[in-house]
């Protein structure tokens, strides 16, 4: 694994906290070895850092008691909720209090009215889609990975439905947090729009649990459409298959889904999901309209494929076709390191204006195969933001070391042409040099909002600055 | 009027401010009473507090040089566009220095390919509409008034489009902004989507130059649709018009625009637009789509309507006619003020969940008969926003005071709904108590981060806070 920085530990402090939160807690505080690592490990591809206990607490009051402990001993406190995300986000450098939410799991109140729920940030995503189904609505953003809500609004979650819903940021309406002096806030009344000062939900939204703990969030619903169609098209390179998606975007066709697989990707997904794709770069579409209107979309974009050299086009509305499609998509991580046994898996995460994605994909593709690095290439194109996942031994310190030149390379590629180096996963430990480099000056005053809001930096440590 | 609150004067550093901004903008510094006052009156309600002097930049670096002159000095720092804002936004209750922005008005690049567009902040709407037209493409917010884009980004703007497209908060992907100390950033790359960090774009929309001076505008850009049609629908009363629109919204009709004029506010129109509209309200509609989807839309409008008793309706798909129904929306306020010559329009701007929109206009309007005030309503309704126009002999005392005490209780009504004093106009001076008993103890966290990114509340004080 790649060494994490670490961070002066305040012993004194995180013994007392965490005899004051036995005390509290009782066996909802743990500190087992195997228990505290699992909360420390994640998806990631940066080493463990364990936390020194983890308390689940059931209520907003209680994760407010927890912080003003942490607050008053000067002791780091991290959130924790399906630990999908990949950056070292729940990574504790300096020690201290895992915070796990899982237990805050319950649907708090559905507005159907209003196309609102209000939820704890336990609820996963399918728990609530699976809760919402059978009232006509669904809650579209979707990462792939069946994360915690808390979570996905800590990292601003996007993932293949953004270039329709938009991402978390556009789905939040308010949120209830507990900030770093135990103080509960609600950042908005649940109206669909105010002007009503700083824009305190979007400020925590994509905080990455280094501003506040969220203990509430409501949400936007979407009706269930009327006609759901899948499609996918084949292309020769995945130049061609960019500059569709391009025509697709321009041309206004209001795709819900719109995702790239390039030919490692799909020889991947064949042998995970028992497909038979061709083995050619893949794009995979979904519309969302009346029964007339999705038909109309699948051609239209049929036609704009054609003129890039697209192929072996088909569509469908039947739900079993479709989900199997998307869940080989879904299923794409596990899939891809499927291709090397025993790799870990290193995800990139930019995002280019979408004139800049046909270049930046074919240029991120030639380098790592100039580099001799496996990096299958699967993307949220319709926003310009694609991962390649780079498989790497990392017990070999020659692929380390090129596997973090290749990271390094392809963000600052992504940065040159006006993008960035994290469209959707966040920056946690892994990018906070990229986010320097990104953004400049910009995040000396990141970092002033930080002080403000958390001046003892007990709130997840050592992420995002 | 209704007096402002004033604040104490650094009558030594406006003194030396004055002399070293003369001495670098020569006659681009003007002192003059009258060009001062314009600088201070808007159209709000609230009296003129002018500033000591404005100053004309034509760059960010000159910008920059006068925040870091009146930095320096401790001297307030004022940004100024159209003068369209309705709470005190532009008044200077400490004296200072207003920066107009009006001539910073280049289309700096257009982006067709990426749909974005990157302005300058004294570019207004319409100005950037009549460029785009050539291209294919439009800005889709549209607050009435053709205001400058820098405002509409400093007051999170929107308007009769916001139920499709959005407010500002979601149509600006970027900003460059002079901070307190002088410092240009840039808030994020011009990626489609990020999670790079904090939401500084998100955290400077709406922040009313309190934060920071806008000084570019990265802007997302809409294709013109296909067809555009337009309907309107009258009602026997605001009840049965609200429910109307709470099942359009419901039923999942894209609505591209939808608003509600009560009766006074069509015998407004029919006045000065001369139109024969008949005096009961009545809903307006634009749907943009395809030519068959414009009308399928519009026809599954005009059933629902018909389920609440709504009766006259008429649809379009001719320029001349719609463009001839919104004007006479857009000049609302202007026909409002007509119903009592002389009188001084104050507007509320109220915004609730949309399952309560029925319940909140009608007791508003029960509520301004019963005090005896003349108070047509309109409102973007699709968003659970509306506007109550008072009309108002400001010279009266006891007309301001009714005045004041219905806005006081409007305000807390959308407060007690779970919505809030202000859905698009912002807090300014006007609104700063309801901000309070709106948000309670967020804004003492409000008040933390402007005091870590203007330690000195030079930018735009007594405004939000």
């Amino acid at each position: 694994m790649v060494q994490a920085t670490t961070m002066p530990r305040n012993e004194t402090g995180i013994k007392a906290a965490v005899a004051r939160l036995a005390a509290q807690f009782g066996d909802r505080l743990q500190t087992g070895q195997a228990l505290r690592e699992q909360h420390g490990h994640t998806t990631t591809w940066i080493e463990t850092q364990a936390p020194d206990a983890v308390v689940f607490p059931t209520s907003t009051e209680e994760v407010a008691d927890i912080v003003k402990i942490c607050a008053d001993l000067a002791v780091p406190v991290i959130a924790f909720g399906t630990g999908t995300s990949l950056e070292g986000h729940v990574n504790a450098p300096a020690g201290g209090i895992c915070v796990d939410m899982m237990r805050m799991d319950a649907i708090v109140a559905l507005h159907q009215d209003d196309l609102d729920v209000v939820v704890q940030p336990g609820v996963t995503r399918e728990q609530l889609n699976t809760y919402l189904r059978d009232q006509g609505l669904f809650f579209p953003i979707d990462p792939g990975a069946n994360a915690s809500l808390g979570g996905m609004a800590a990292t601003r979650a996007s993932g293949t439905n953004a270039v329709r819903y938009g991402t978390m940021k556009d789905n939040v309406l308010s949120l209830e947090a507990v900030m770093a002096d135990g103080t509960v806030i609600r950042t908005a009344s649940r109206a669909r729009k105010s002007s009503a000062g700083y824009d305190m939900t979007r400020l925590l939204v994509g905080s990455e649990g280094t501003l506040g703990l969220i203990t509430e969030i409501t949400l936007r619903l979407q009706g269930i459409p009327e006609a759901i169609r899948s499609a996918r098209c084949s292309f020769r390179s995945v130049d061609d298959a960019c500059r569709a998606v391009m025509m697709t975007i321009q041309y206004g066709i209001p795709v819900a889904r719109i995702e790239l697989l390039d030919e490692l990707s799909v020889r991947a997904a064949n042998q995970h999901s028992g497909l038979e794709l061709p083995e050619v770069p893949l794009l995979l579409l979904e519309f969302h309209s009346s029964d007339a209107s999705v038909v109309e979309q699948a051609q239209t974009f049929a036609q704009i494929a054609g003129d890039f050299g697209g192929f072996d086009i088909a569509a469908t509305s039947t739900a079993e076709e479709r989900n199997k499609l998307w869940q080989a998509r879904h299923d794409m991580y596990w899939a891809c390191l499927g291709l090397r046994p025993g790799a870990k898996g290193i995800s990139t995460d930019v995002c280019v204006p979408i004139s800049r994605l046909a270049d930046c994909v074919s240029t991120a593709r030639a380098k790592a195969e100039e580099m001799g690095l496996l990096a299958p290439i699967v993307g949220h194109v319709g926003d310009g933001n694609f991962h390649a996942l780079l498989l790497i031994d990392m017990e070999s310190a020659e692929e380390r070391s090129k596997a973090e030149a290749y990271v390094s390379w392809l963000n600052e590629l992504a940065i040159s042409m006006e993008g960035t180096c994290t469209g959707e996963h966040g920056i946690g430990q892994g990018k906070r040099p990229y986010l320097q480099r990104e953004l400049g000056e910009t995040t000396r005053f990141m970092a002033a909002l930080k002080a403000a809001l958390d001046p003892d930096n007990i709130l997840n440590p050592g992420k995002i600055l």
